[in-house]
């Protein structure tokens, strides 16, 4: 089975290359250019103040089911990380929406970098896409023994 | 451009059509089978609560721009809904992961039905991924005005 899409728009970065975009989006603002023909989909857009968005990682070459992050140095699945090199290389990020303007949407904290094709864009409903108390494995781990090396340093 | 993807699993769920679904996924405990060529991709998985699941909604046929949601009679941008009548019609939940047994994940809160491709599978990061205040337009609108009629209500 294979599935096609097309792109519903582009992203404008100031981020030119891979790796100029943080491993996750920041404080940097982008611009998404609708394009015309999809323009109309974006009606009620602006009462929303976050974002899933949903791209395409038109850079990345290849995928590896073992990746190392820039998080620690041991091999995880490809699933349990957010690496570019996936079997489909989708790339997903909440962003903050801070105005529509015409077929542009202004976000904050978008990874993705100039020319990314987007695939969708989606409302964030907090009531069913918040889990502010999530469990994060690996990644948590790290976290509490950096915190445990913080508090153990002269 | 054309983009082409291939799925990486399936879901398994006792909803069969897609009028047996939810809106969005409730309490339902669903099994996504990963195939066998990715499952080393799980590897460090289980020590993640919640997952981002994007999936292919095979069944939707054909998009509009102006969708009607279960929750009101006005037309909604359908990026401004979470319709299945999109201009690539990619489904995406946030689900509770329940169990890891082998290559096929545990889950609750999938609105996909049986026989759904799985494209892609992220884990949840709470810092990054959870905006509790998120504010959701025309949604809320709704949600407003339905309390407002209960406190009128005798």
């Amino acid at each position: 089975m294979e599935i096609r899409m097309r792109p519903i728009g582009v992203v404008h970065s100031p981020y030119k290359k891979p790796e100029d975009a943080p491993p996750q989006g920041g404080e940097t603002v982008s611009r998404i250019e609708i394009f015309e023909e999809f323009k109309e989909g974006l009606r009620d857009l602006e009462g929303f103040s976050h974002l899933h968005i949903i791209y395409w990682l038109h850079r990345s070459k290849g995928y590896s089911l073992l990746v190392r992050t820039p998080w620690d140095t041991r091999l995880h699945g490809v699933f349990a990380t957010r690496s570019p090199r996936r079997p489909n290389p989708i790339g997903y990020a909440v962003v903050e929406l801070l105005a529509v303007e015409g077929k542009v949407l202004v976000v904050r904290g978008l990874d993705a970098i100039e020319g990314t094709p987007v695939l969708d864009v989606k409302p964030y409903f907090s009531g069913i896409d918040a889990k502010p108390h999530a469990r994060a494995g690996w990644f948590e781990e790290i976290e509490t023994r950096e915190k445990g090396d913080r508090k153990r340093a002269p």
